[in-house]
Parts: C-alpha cells; sequence; structure tokens
C-alpha cells in the first residue's frame, strides 16, 4: 500500500470518530496579512488536537493479538492524549510516557481519559526512545512513535485530504499550506495527501525560533538537530530533530521552513481569540503566526495555516491576552 | 409561505455564505452533566455570533429598491455586526444604533464592517425602538429589527436545520434543545425549524437571572417584561420582553426556561475554554450553563446546548479563566 493509500485507508477508519474540523477565516486577519488566511481549526479536533487522528489510526490498524497487549506512547502531551482517548475507544489499555515538564493540564488529561502515565525528565537529558522502548519491552505493549510511525503519519495526512477539499470549495485550489511542525508527521502526512489530491497546494513547515531543526535540515539537505528540546513555551513541537521516515517526505514535497518568535505566537493566539473564536496553544499558534506576521514568505491570493492544538493552561493564555488581545 | 418555507427558503440563501458550525463534545463535559453534552458551536460563525445568519437573511431578502436606500438596524452588539457584515457583503449602506454601553469590542468591530454607528443611552432611558423608527424614517431606511422579523427568525431558524441534521448523525433525536434567549429570534426559528424536521427534538429558551423575561412569560402565558435592560455580563440577550413574533412560537413550541446564574456562565466560559477550545461570551454561555449545571431539569441520555457568540473582551474573559479554569 502506498503512503498515500494508507492515507486514505485511514479515513475511512475515522470516518465518524474523528471531526471534520472547520476552516474558519476572519476579514480581520485578511487585513493582517494581505491575503486571505484560511485557518484549519484542528483545536476542535477531540482531545483538542491533531494527535487524535494518528493515535485512532495506529490503535484501529492493530490486530485483535495486538490490542490484547495494550499500547505505550511517548508525548509532551497531545500524542499522549490522542492515544489515550483512542484506545480507550478500542477497550485497549495505554500506557503514556511524557516529560516531567508537560503542562500539568496534559498530563492530568491523559490520566482522565484511562491512560497511566509514567513521568521522565525531559530537561535532564533522559532519553524518551530508549525509555519507551524498554517498558514497551518489559511489559509486552505496542509502541506507538508520535511521528515516526506509518500509520500515525497517515492518521495525520486525513487532515490533509479535508484541507484540499474545503479549500476547493472556499476557491482556493493555489496556496501555501502552513503547518505548525514538531518531528514531522503532521507536516508529512498531510504533505502527501496534497500531493495525492490537490498538488497546488504546497506545504511549508512552520516551527518557533530556537527549535528550527526542520527548517535547518531543509536548507542544508541533511537532517539537523536541536541545542535544545525544551524550554519553549511551544511545548507540543519540541522534538529533538525530523525523523527518520518524515524527513525524505519534507524534504521532496515541502517548500522552505519559516520561523516565528514566542511573542509573535502569542499574538496569533491572541488574534484567535478575538478573530476566530478558537482557543489555541502556543505551539498550535506558529503557523497563523507565519500566516500574519511573515507576509513576504508567500505568493498569491490565500494561504492557508493549521491551528494544530489548543490544550494551553489557563495562566498562560491570559497571558496572550494581556498583552495582545 | 409558512415560517418553515421561509427557513428553508433562508438556508438556501445562506449557503455557502453562512458557516455551517460544527458540533462539539468532550467526556468531560458528560462526567459534569450525568448525560451527553453536544454543544453547537456558532460562536464560530461568521462575526462571533448566529447574528450573522438573520443579518444574511434580512439582507438578502431586500428588493433591489430596498437596497439601495440602506439599511438600519439597533443592537447590542452582535446583531450590528452581523447586519454590517451581511450589508457590507452586499453592497448595501448600514447604520447601526448600539448602546453607549455595549462592549467596546463589539462597537469597534461593526465600525470595522464598514458600518455607521450611532450610540444611545440605555441605562438612561431611552428607548431604542423610537430612536430606530425615528432615524429609519428621517434618512428612508430599512428597518432590521434584531428578533422581531420574519426574515431574521427565519434566517436564524437555519441553526435548526443544521442541528436536527447533527445531532441525528450522532444518533441524538430525543432532547432538549437548550438556546441562549433575549428577545427569542434564535429561539423560535430554531423552535420552527425543529419542529419541520426533528420533532423529538425541543427547544429550551436559557437566561441569565434577573433577566427571565421569557421564562416568567411561559410560566403566567403572557408576555412579562425584565425591571432592567442593563447591568448583566450577559449584554448580548438583555432584551425588554419577548416579541410580539416571537413569544405565540415559543408558548406553542418551547419547554419551560431555565435561569442561570452570572457565575455558571463564567464557569462554562472556562470549561467551554478547556474542553472544547471555544471562546464564548456570558450571554452566549448560559445555554451550555444549564447543560452543565441543572441536570435535574433534564430527562435522557443526552442535551444540546448552543454556544451563540463569543464576543467577549478580554478582560472579562480572563476573569472567567481566573476563576474557574
Amino acid at each position: 500500500m502506498s503512503s498515500f493509500e494508507k492515507i486514505q485507508a485511514a479515513a475511512k477508519r475515522l470516518q465518524g470518530h474523528a471531526r471534520v474540523t472547520p476552516i474558519l477565516s476572519s476579514p480581520f486577519l485578511d487585513e493582517i496579512a494581505g491575503r486571505r488566511v484560511l485557518v484549519k481549526a484542528e483545536c476542535l479536533q477531540h482531545t483538542g488536537s491533531f494527535k487524535f487522528r494518528g493515535g485512532w489510526a495506529a490503535v484501529s490498524a492493530l490486530s485483535d493479538a495486538e490490542r490484547k497487549k495494550g499500547v505505550i506512547a511517548y508525548s509532551s502531551g497531545n500524542h499522549a492524549q490522542g492515544v489515550a482517548a483512542a484506545a480507550k475507544a478500542h477497550g485497549v489499555q495505554a500506557v503514556i510516557l511524557m516529560p516531567a515538564d508537560a503542562p500539568q493540564l496534559k498530563i492530568a488529561n491523559t490520566r482522565a481519559l484511562g491512560a497511566e502515565v509514567v513521568l521522565y525528565d525531559r530537561a535532564g537529558g533522559e532519553n524518551r526512545d530508549a525509555i519507551g522502548h524498554q517498558l514497551a519491552a518489559d511489559r509486552g505493549l505496542i509502541l506507538i512513535k508520535p511521528y515516526d510511525e506509518p500509520e500515525v503519519i497517515a492518521g495525520q495526512g486525513t487532515t490533509g485530504l479535508e484541507i484540499a477539499k474545503q479549500a476547493a470549495a472556499d476557491g482556493v485550489t493555489q496556496a501555501d499550506v502552513l503547518v505548525c511542525c514538531g518531528g514531522g508527521g503532521l507536516t508529512s502526512g498531510v504533505a502527501l495527501a496534497l500531493e495525492g489530491v490537490a498538488p497546488g497546494l504546497r506545504v511549508r513547515p512552520v516551527e518557533p525560533e530556537g527549535f528550527d531543526d526542520v527548517a535547518r535540515s531543509l536548507q542544508s539537505g541533511e537532517i539537523q538537530s536541536n541545542a535544545e528540546i525544551s524550554g519553549s513555551i511551544c511545548d507540543a513541537i519540541l522534538t529533538p530533530a525530523p525523523g527518520q521516515l518524515t524527513f525524505p517526505v519534507l524534504k521532496r514535497l515541502c517548500g522552505p521552513g519559516i520561523v516565528v518568535s514566542e511573542d509573535e505566537a502569542l499574538r496569533a493566539m491572541a488574534l484567535a481569540f478575538l478573530r476566530l473564536k478558537i482557543v489555541v496553544e502556543p505551539g498550535g499558534a506558529v503557523a497563523l503566526a507565519a500566516a500574519l506576521f511573515h507576509p513576504e514568505e508567500f505568493k498569491g491570493q490565500a494561504v492557508i495555516a493549521l491551528a494544530t492544538g489548543g490544550n494551553v493552561y489557563a495562566a498562560l493564555y491570559q497571558q496572550a491576552l494581556l498583552r495582545y488581545a
């Protein structure tokens, strides 16, 4: 099965389970950006982020024997909740390995969704891949990696199928599609989907300053790493480096990466509050920030931005409103 | 043309212009309510509230000769923005009469949408009907009333057509539908739509304490007024009394009214932030508040609540988060 066929198959399994999230827009945002801005509001997805799609795709692809074993995932929070919710709906046990400095809200939500949460010390250098593999081996669990995993990429890619259809209905068939990018699961999935159904839509990965591994990797043609993997408010998209599976796709299909500041992300959050009435977390707002504040990066009459998640704690959200709303 | 046929006709004129807003839900909210809670996120409508539907329906129903005259509307803010945006899209001049104590955000947005804003003193007892009619007469403008207006009721009623379809897709055909209620335009429109397409769905008007004219009117069988028409954070739904056109519909089709406190509205706003990732204003949150905090009012496995608007200023929103998120 090709990657595109995998996305189509995942879309069938997700039907009636994942939400078809709306495309939103506002003349006030169009004016700031100098062109139409279509925002795919994936923060309205179950569990508050697109990660539910990948979680559902991966869990629903397991054999009965595998489901009986249970699953394990490592995640700063959104993949955790996506896998936990999907596992619960399938009656599958879930263990989630989360960094101890992940937002408390994401940890609490993951537990409330029925998963067993195991914490590790991200800042102290503990390696989640190693811990995750060890736990999986010790307890006989199936590991669902956050991005370097074909079924997860396929699940996230279903977002791209919807974007193609919705953008066409809005009259947009030629545009850059800005995707908040961590390890590249969503970005590569959307790029593969658009390659199949909307070749006039080109993906551009967007990252926060200091965590621009994908932008640098695309520029150099080789996988580059981040110096740090914590310490940004954009916690959802802090990953060490693009994935082994995702990077070749990004390299083949995506335009240059775009880097935005944390302040730009906060401003985009405030504008999403004011103009779109959606709650977006910092890591989920970098694509909208690029659309609004980096107009020189784009050509044409429209740009599409994914608002990928809304799991932000209230105190940080209030800061964004206090400064920029 | 019957009221229901008017709604169907309005739905055709709105197609491709108004958004089909999603139904959202969260297991966390279901747990609080003790049943499934389906939230129709009409705060994601253009201009941030359902009022865009009525504005579009009314402006699009005008003859060419009427459009040339221009329109006037009076509104605390959401109807203002809805009419202003619809008028702008149709190339029609709009004058909007707004209370001077309306949220600055709503006044500013209305102006930014190209309308001329005229302020009046609501708290001081100036009568907006009288001023509106006078201005309309003096300047030859077509008056679009906020709720006692057949085309506006029809436009708001299109929300009910969507609810019926979306709820059925979610397996819900028997439930109370909670509607944030001011003058009753949306409430009566939705009730008329559901009467036509989903008779198992019954509308219940929801109001804030101190402004429960509809609940008291339904109880007594006669139109009752509010002692005050300002002084609540639920500014969007403060009206003097149910309308002459809307009340007979409410009386015929709706279940008993429900009254919630301002604090409950703020808690519902915070929960919509945490669990649904939508921004809801106080007046737009009273229906969700009823669903969550007045479970004794309902029977059955599900309840449907309209989140009718999201035009809340940041400082008030921050208060809701500070207290309850």
